[in-house]
């Protein structure tokens, strides 16, 4: 099954842009009458009927809605400092969306070499990803900000917060695998990956200040955009 | 901490051959007197002090040898069809070493629609993803072989033999999860991902009637590289 998106859903009415539709009509050759899927990115999926085979905004009927459609049974958050290779990141990006993954926060750390990350990139590989793993929801991509600026906006949150750091310097860390078997009923996971360079003590106590857990991953010493994936493999097998 | 390679370790000498010497001599410019790290590739470390910064044969003398160094709990052994696009196969590979992985087949299914593979880059990905992530011990990369090939030699093996295909046609698949549940003592697993065109029926019934047990991955549709790569995460976090 080949999935499409669209942000354009009035009604029983579905509209496709300039890209989804000229792979619709000039690669697949889709025609008027055919039956096409098409996922709005916010876990619905939409079974239609190609009206208006335009490879520039084609058209399509709504015959039924599924929903939610390829979903999964957790809230997953992943804040994870850029990579120095950004390539690092991007299949971080697609190979956790092909796992299940909400929202990815590019959080730029005091030790961060890189301190510069462009959205738009992955915004695309994320929505290839998710339509390759027919998925229908579309995990979110914030703009970047500091790790301490996303540790307060997390203050309320009734998320686990777990962050990864590398020593046990400043807390004893449990592993990720115990932390996530206190969650409960809980099913809101929220998951901070520090840069190659590690957090700094200050962010690591403003993190424990605010009531996040430390974790570890266990022995193995992993690469940023592993750890990041190894935690969103963790929380997946917990709730499989 | 940097480590090195060395495949001739003779006594309480270890040369290296041109290509970490070079990388040890012009690019971390050590010189005579300084301490080294080198792995043999099969557990051990071996802290040395080196004798001859020669950029094409330095030689180090043994100050101590550390086994095991950097090992995991569990002998792991992915076989995996070859993916369309080899780099997809190669960060598999690296990931995998990450991880802590043991052995890589290379499997032919019968639809496999890439049926050569070199395995002379992955060799090349394994040992600087081991020494990256440090670890000793260098996972074996077998030659490829086809599907049916690599379930007759493993008639013989105790380990938990695992074939991860995507129907529940020809048998009831249990998860990963459960299917690691029932090692108990035993710490040797085998996980056969097959072809982007899944297995054959026939290649099904091979794995069936040498007694692997048929599972699956969870409700997400992964690609080949990414479903390898989560079954050895299934491992890692099992053992955890």
């Amino acid at each position: 099954m080949e999935l499409f998106y669209s942000s354009d859903i009035q009604g029983s009415i579905v509209r496709l842009d300039s890209v989804e539709s000229g792979h619709l009509v000039r690669v697949l050759r889709h025609k008027a009458g055919d039956e096409i899927s098409v996922i709005d990115g916010k876990g619905s999926l939409y079974r239609c009927t190609l009206l208006n085979a335009d490879a520039k905004e084609a058209e399509a009927q709504v015959i039924e809605r599924v929903y939610p459609f390829g979903s999964h049974p957790y809230h997953l958050t992943l804040a994870v400092c850029p990579t120095k290779n950004n390539d690092r990141y991007e299949w971080f990006a697609q190979k956790a969306t092909e796992f299940g993954i909400d929202r990815i926060v590019p959080t730029i750390g005091e030790h961060s070499e890189r301190r510069v990350f462009k959205t738009d990139r992955i915004g695309k590989i994320v929505l290839a990803a998710t339509k390759q793993s027919l998925k229908a929801s579309l995990p979110h991509i914030d703009e970047p900000m500091s790790v301490k600026q996303f540790i307060s906006s997390c203050a309320d949150s009734k998320a686990l917060k777990l962050i990864c750091y590398c020593s046990d310097e400043l807390a004893q860390r449990t592993s990720i695998k115990e932390a996530l078997e206190s969650l409960g009923d809980n099913r809101e996971i929220i998951v901070l990956i520090g840069p190659e360079g590690d957090f700094s003590q200050g962010e690591v106590r403003a993190a424990m200040d605010s009531g996040w857990v430390p974790v570890q991953l266990g022995e193995s010493r992993f690469r940023t955009e592993t750890a990041a994936l190894a935690a969103t493999a963790a929380v997946y097998f917990h709730f499989l």
